[in-house]
Order: C-alpha cells, then sequence, then structure tokens
C-alpha cells in the first residue's frame, strides 16, 4: 500500500483529496508565491482526524502544511513540494460560549466574525479583528497572532488567547493554557503556539477570552491633513490625551488616490494624509468631538464627525475601501512593519522618499495607534512577481524599520515572504534557540518546514 | 586557584559575599523554607557581572539562584546547597523613559513601585502592582509573571513586557522582543521568559510599556454581605455590567475577624465577607454608585462609597491590612489558586469546609475580578514549617481547584513549594516539553534547578 493509500484509508471518505486541480486551490494564500505540488490535501473535520494525519506523516516523513481559509499575506500557508495541506476550516464548531466566564471554546476553523457575532447575542465581543475577518479562522489568527483595527484598545490575537488543545507533530495532543484569565504554572507554551504559525504543532481547540462590547456604535471621525507630519503629531496627541480609541487608522496620499479614483470621495488636492479614529467608550461622542479638536489643533484642514450610526459607517467605510482599491492598481506586495509611534513621522517619509527614488508605486494605511504600517506596494498585473525594483524599495523600507527601532512585521507573520530579511532582526544567538525549540516540538521537521523561522 | 576564588578575581572588590551569615540573609524568601547553604553570593552591579558569573556557573557547573528582591511566596529564591545567589537588586537604573512611545527600559532591581512613581511623573503609570510593589523588583515580577490589584483591568506583568535582554546560562546575552507594541517575527520568546522563575535565563533589562495614568484618584467602594455567595454573585453582575473596575477585591470572615482584632473597624457579626471595587475610569465616581446599586441588589447589607481621597484610602487600607493581620495569627502559608470567575463562591465554600475538616485556620482574599484566591493558612508561630493537616488541607485545596477548571497558581508562581502538585495540572506531554525547552535554554541544568517545572 502507498503512504496515500494509507491516510486515505486512515480516514473516512472524501477527507483526503489528490485531485491536482482541486489541490492547488488549497496551495496557497493570498501572497502571489508559487505553492509546491501537494501530494494530497486532507480536509479535517475532528481532532482525531489530525492526530491520523500526523500519526501518518511522522511514519512517513511527509511534511504537513497546516491552512486555516489561506488568507495569510506572508506566505505560511503556502504547499510545499510533496506536502499534505492539513486544511482545518470545517472545524467550525463553538463548543462553548460561557457569558459568565466571558469565554469561549472554538474549533480552529471557526471565521473570526461568527465568533464575535456569537459573542454579542450574549453582549460579549470577541475583539481581535483582522480586516480580514469575515474570510480568515481563528486557528489561523491564532498560528499569526492577528492584529487587526481595534487591537489599539484591546490589544492582539495573543491577548485573547487563554488556552489551547494543539496536536503535536507525532500526533500527541497537548493542552496549554487554562480556563482561567489568571495562570503561572509552567512556562507559557499557549504564548509560544501563538504566532508560531504552523511551525509546532497544529492547534486544534482554543479557549479565547470574550469582553463585554460597547454599548452604543462607536463615534467615528475623519480628519484630513496637509502632511502626514501633522497627522502622526495628532495621532501623538491623541494617545498623549488619553482618549483610548478603539481604532485610529491613517491613510496616506497614494491610498486616498487610488480610493478617489474608484470611488470619488471627492478628495482635494491639498490633503495628504487621513486619520479615522473611533471611541467606543461609553461616552464616545465627547471623547471623538475631543479627538476632533486634537485633529485640528495640529493642522487638520477638515474634520467630519459621525453624527449617526450611518455617517460612522460611511467614514470607516473610506478605510475599508483601501485594500480593493490599491488591488485595482496592479497586483500588491503587502507590506506589514512595526515602528514605536513615534517613528511614525519618519518612516511614512522615508517611505515616500524611497518610492521616488525605486520608481514604485507604494500607498500605505497605518494602524498608527500602533505604529503599524501597511506599505502596499504595487505592480503590473501581468506580472507573476514583484519586479526587482519593488524588492529594492521592500529591502529599503525593511531596513528603515530596523534603524528606527521596529520589528519586521507587526501582524502578518514572517512566512515564506520575509525568511530572507529575518537575520537582519533576530541575531544568531536567537536564531539558535528558535530552531531548538522547533527540535524539541518536531524533532523530525515536518510541520511548515521552512516556515517562520 | 579555588573556583570562589576565581569568581572573586572576575568581579570588583566587594561583589562577592562569602560570609555564612550575611550570605544566609540572601538565600531565603518569604516562604518558610529551609535554603540549602550558598557557596556565595555575588551583588551584581551590571549586565557584565552577570556575564561573568554565568560563564563562570557554567566552567564550573555550580548552579546559580538568580534573586530579586526575595519577596517571592513559592520558594523561587530559595538557595540550593552550593549554589551562588545572584542578587540583582543594586541594577536599579531606570535607563529610559518615553513618554512618546510610552515604554521605560529598566534594570531588573528596579523596585516596581519606583517605576510607577517615575512614569507618573509623565502622566504615565507602570500597571502591574503586587501587593508587594514597595518591596519587590522589577526582574522577580517579570520571572514570577507577578499578579496584582490592578490586573482586573490591566492585565498581569506578561502584558506589560515587550522586550527583554537576558544573560543565557553559558553567559551569552539574548535580546527578545521589541520597543513596538506589536510584532511577530520569530516565537515569543520574552513571553516564554516572563513566569520562567529564573530558570531559563537572567533578565538584565527589560522594555516594558507604560499607560496613561487615571487623571482622577479611583473612586472606592466597600461593600459587606452576610454570605460569601451574595458578594460573589455581586462581583458576576458588576462585571456582566461593563463597569471595568479597576480593582475588585474580596475578603472573607476569617479575614476580616483578624482585621478587627487587630484595628478595630466595627465589624458585624452578620459580615461574612466583604468587597472593596475601584474605578479609575473618567467617570469614576458614576461607576462606583453603580457598583454599589449592584451590590446593594445582590444582598449587601452596607455598602461604604468615598467621596474623597482620603476616604478611598481608608477604604482600600482595609485591603491593605489583610496580610499584616494575618501575620499576627501565625505563620502563614500563603496560597494562591485561580478559578474560572463562576466558580469564586463554589471554592469559597469549598475552602470553608476544608477548614473545619481539617481543623484549620483559613482566612481568604481574592482578587476576585479574576478569579484569583489566596487562601492563607496560618499556624503556630513556634512551628518551623507547616503541620501536617495544612498541608492535608492545602492538598485538597488544590484538587478542589482543578477539579473547578481552575490552576494551581495564579500569581506567585510554582516555585519550591508546589512541585508536588505539578503533576495534577502538567501532564506527562506538557512536562516533557518543559524539560525540552529547560534543556535548550539551560543544558547543563545549572539555571535555579529544581524549581518551576
Ligand atoms: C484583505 C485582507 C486583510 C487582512 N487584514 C489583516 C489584518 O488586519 N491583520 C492581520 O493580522 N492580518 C490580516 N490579513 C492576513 C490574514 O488574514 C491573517 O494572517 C489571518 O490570521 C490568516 O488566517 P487564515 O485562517 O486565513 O490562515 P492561513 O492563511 O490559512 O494560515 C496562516 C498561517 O497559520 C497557519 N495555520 C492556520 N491554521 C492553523 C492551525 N489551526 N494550527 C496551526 N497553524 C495554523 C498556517 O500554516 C500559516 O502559517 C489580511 C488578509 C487579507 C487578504
Ligand atoms: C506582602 C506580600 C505581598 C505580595 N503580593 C503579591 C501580589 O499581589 N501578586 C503577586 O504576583 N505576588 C505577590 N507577592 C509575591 C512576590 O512579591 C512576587 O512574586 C514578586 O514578583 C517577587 O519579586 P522579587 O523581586 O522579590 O523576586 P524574588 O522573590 O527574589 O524571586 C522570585 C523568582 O524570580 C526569579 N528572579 C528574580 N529576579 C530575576 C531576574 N532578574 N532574572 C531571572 N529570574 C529572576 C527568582 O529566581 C525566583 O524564582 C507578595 C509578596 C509579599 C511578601
Amino acid at each position: 500500500m502507498t503512504a496515500i493509500a494509507e491516510l486515505v484509508a486512515l480516514l473516512a471518505p472524501g477527507k483526503v483529496v489528490t485531485d491536482p486541480e482541486v489541490a492547488d486551490s488549497y496551495a496557497r494564500d493570498r501572497t502571489f508565491l508559487e505553492p509546491g505540488k501537494p501530494l494530497a490535501v486532507v480536509l479535517a473535520e475532528t481532532r482525531d482526524d489530525v492526530v491520523a494525519v500526523l500519526g501518518w506523516a511522522t511514519t512517513h516523513r511527509v511534511p504537513v502544511v497546516p491552512r486555516g481559509a489561506g488568507t495569510g499575506l506572508a506566505g505560511g500557508a503556502t504547499a510545499t513540494e510533496g506536502c499534505v495541506v492539513l486544511a482545518l476550516h470545517k472545524m467550525t464548531a463553538i463548543t462553548e460560549l460561557s457569558p459568565a466566564d466571558e469565554i469561549a471554546v472554538v474549533e480552529p476553523g471557526v471565521i473570526t466574525a461568527d465568533l464575535d457575532r456569537a459573542a454579542r447575542e450574549h453582549g460579549l465581543m470577541y475583539a481581535p479583528d483582522p480586516s480580514s475577518y469575515e474570510i480568515s479562522t481563528i486557528g489561523g489568527n491564532l498560528a499569526t497572532n492577528a492584529g487587526g483595527l481595534r487591537c489599539v484598545k484591546y490589544g492582539v490575537t495573543r491577548d485573547s488567547a487563554l488556552g489551547l488543545e494543539v496536536v503535536l507533530a507525532d500526533g500527541r495532543v497537548l493542552n496549554t493554557g487554562r480556563r482561567t484569565v489568571k495562570g503561572v504554572t509552567g512556562y507559557d507554551l499557549t504564548g509560544l503556539f501563538v504566532g508560531s504559525e504552523g511551525t509546532l504543532g497544529v492547534i486544534t481547540a482554543a479557549t479565547v477570552r470574550l469582553r463585554r462590547a460597547p454599548l452604543i456604535y462607536p463615534a467615528t471621525i475623519a480628519a484630513e491633513f496637509g502632511s502626514p507630519r501633522d497627522a502622526a503629531a495628532a495621532v501623538a496627541a491623541i494617545i498623549a490625551a488619553g482618549c483610548q480609541p478603539s481604532l485610529l487608522e491613517m491613510l496616506d496620499r497614494n491610498t486616498l488616490q487610488a480610493i478617489d479614483d474608484w470611488k470619488n470621495i471627492g478628495l482635494e488636492p491639498s490633503t495628504r494624509a487621513m486619520l479615522i479614529a473611533q471611541s467606543d467608550a461609553a461616552d464616545g461622542p465627547a471623547v471623538s468631538e475631543r479627538m476632533s479638536e486634537l485633529c485640528t489643533a495640529n493642522g487638520a484642514s477638515f474634520v467630519a464627525v459621525s453624527s449617526s450610526v450611518q455617517e460612522a459607517e460611511e467614514l470607516i467605510g473610506i478605510r475599508r475601501m483601501a485594500y480593493p482599491a490599491k488591488e485595482r492598481m496592479g497586483k500588491c506586495l503587502v507590506e506589514d512593519v512595526c515602528v514605536p509611534r513615534s517613528s511614525l513621522p519618519y518612516m511614512i517619509e522615508k517611505i515616500e522618499a524611497i518610492a521616488v527614488r525605486h520608481d514604485v508605486r507604494i500607498a500605505t494605511v497605518a494602524h498608527a495607534g500602533d505604529g503599524n504600517l501597511h506599505p502596499v506596494f504595487t505592480f503590473d498585473h501581468g506580472l507573476a512577481e514583484p519586479p526587482p525594483n519593488v524588492w529594492a524599495a521592500a529591502d529599503e523600507v525593511f531596513r528603515e524599520t530596523l534603524a528606527a527601532g521596529g520589528t519586521l512585521t507587526g501582524e502578518h507573520g514572517v512566512g515564506l515572504l520575509k525568511q530572507r530579511w529575518l537575520s537582519l532582526e533576530a541575531g544568531p544567538t536567537a536564531k539558535e534557540l528558535h530552531h531548538g525549540i522547533k527540535q524539541v516540538f518536531d524533532p523530525l521537521g515536518i510541520l511548515n518546514p521552512g516556515k517562520a523561522i
């Protein structure tokens, strides 16, 4: 019996896909990276399916690439040649939702927004909200430690992860963490798995923290500035005033231009940056007024303040258009760097200069409150991958980021895409320790080889 | 040259203490555990001192026990026979404090409250506030992932740790994490060191997150209840109403009795539990009113609401008296378990029943908002260590905690004290992984051997 025949025999009919075309559709994420050809795709439905696959993979030394919804932007779920893609999107049960303890226990394939909606039925919310939250899975969010718009107030995915059920490379099942908000028994294995991009184990269940949902729709403002530096000064002022925005986003001129070209938002020629901010506090409207004043005091030429749910939706809608508007301009290399907040104006100016020097189109949005920038490099739709000048510009952006005390990736992960730059940030000692840890969890190196570390 | 002579030669005069009496004073923490005899104590003043000690210890295979202020309650800093105690309390520099980025860079010996005070000069605060914050060090807080009163709102020490400088067992220096609030490059080594109780490396610097300090003094309430169950119901109601208290503590009858015996607070015979709550929000007084109403609605017989800073101080002062009041009653075994919040009434009743069954005095305070209970077992001042009935009762408390979905330690750590119970919570797979990780960081096993894992 071949290895694959053995795998088919282990699992219920229909769970192992070997048709090359179907398999190929599970071999990619949202990057342009050309995947290897998987041996098979397993559509897991239970933890036992995952246990079976990993036991089998250990026996046959077959690489396993875990996959959520494939919305990743770093190539983490890209199939490697001869691997099994272990797809988890069918494990969608919300096993438990406890309003009293403000926790939920979920399977990894639950769509992020579905958990949030389920929580809201009890006056709670699941805070981490990557822009992809209608299409990404909790398992993928955990494996990448996804950020989002609300994380300026509520933290990233790690801050909501209390405990995990993980299947290890050899098929053993491990439970980490707990159902309590505090606990210090042993090392923080939960935190170690979060953000490990499927290289240490496959997450088959998670106990996550829910929070009280705000009672009213977040009051929203949008402010236009003549320079990114002014917008960044307004960000600093908003934080320093203790406004605690629940969202604080910055859009640069190129992003606004792309949106205006598409939807005609009446962009003024003099507008070079926009800030969009929300407060979901009980006194949100007052806080929004205060944020609006601070924008004006820092040079905003115009500030729109929502006075209804609908107006708030329209303002935040501008932010939502950013990515699709850029996709119209070309293929996108979506980058993701993070700097200390005070370096935001410096970075934005550097990025503008780099774009000019390399003759590259870069349009940047930033989770400004966290110093997390997404410079999106667009290139010709006809090209299979970014041309050399895009890579050269990206390389400079990474180096400037590190020089400004920042990090190569704020929320998307290293995946395959950032392997090349990893050693600029992680020195040889860190590298050695990473590989030592990997060796402890996955001695045969079958779990998502070549990714993340 | 003997090993110790070599160590003395490596470091500046006065840094190596071998006088047995002085050494003994550095060999203990706040537990009753009888330490081994250290070879020497090193009073480190710089990172290079730490590097020298660990390089030397690696050569000579001498165990090293890192020590902050020795306020630990789990025996983590207890000297083992023939070790070197590496005391870090002299490394007290606040190297950087950036209001713009809301971060500080500190040496490990900085006293927790000193950092908080330094931050407040800039309108910021360092949120984690163990009750010991006037005497414990940041390094110790990080190594134990200390909690505190404010963590119901602001999280534990891990939530404020962005990056670390760590000296590894072999003397190499590692930098983990970053200066940014977000970042996903590589595994979360920062999180791994936090709470590892000095078994993976010695923290020589930390980049920590600061937060906006509340503008007003927290509005405070104290509510008296006829049963712990009612008090627990009030806790649930306060959380469910979204009050977001910045402190939410519960004191049981025995604790109140001890305080009353000492300071005469006019305790009513019918009072069997007290809740103390604070809100540091902008609308704190209104929130406190709301919390007061919720206490009354859940059966409180009396609620005091502060109307001045001084009254607030008096109410919170009752909580501060809890531990010293118990020390008057006898020697204390301070326990620290954590359960899902909904199990709080169950646990309190179980603890009361266990106390009766084993004829043991247990007085419990709880960080109620987090489900974190501190049952304090008092025993005769004349005894060197807890008598068998205290251990038997503690054993039952641990088992009940785990049965209620809780964890053996919410914030104090495993240290030496909880080694016996560890395997009740961490199964064989988790244990194996813990020792595998330990092996990666400290292959010779010289760092705080026998602790934590
Ligand atoms: C339009 C758009 C907007 C986006 N916005 C954001 C944003 O705001 N913030 C942000 O952080 N990201 C964002 N992303 C990126 C992406 O959505 C996130 O990285 C998300 O967390 C990936 O989830 P997924 O289920 O698609 O995972 P996948 O892409 O399938 O996998 C991602 C990684 O996780 C691993 N993995 C998946 N599931 C598991 C599991 N159960 N166990 C172990 N490993 C697993 C994979 O091997 C891979 O390494 C965006 C993407 C798009 C397309
Ligand atoms: C009255 C009182 C109240 C308390 N209240 C609380 C509370 O509310 N919450 C709470 O969590 N704890 C509390 N504690 C316990 C104790 O204060 C904390 O555990 C504190 O974090 C210990 O800090 P320390 O500097 O005294 O560390 P130590 O006791 O010296 O050491 C603790 C552990 O950390 C290790 N360590 C110390 N420094 C370093 C370093 N730089 N690098 C690596 N490892 C290191 C030690 O080896 C040891 O394992 C209380 C203690 C007392 C006496």
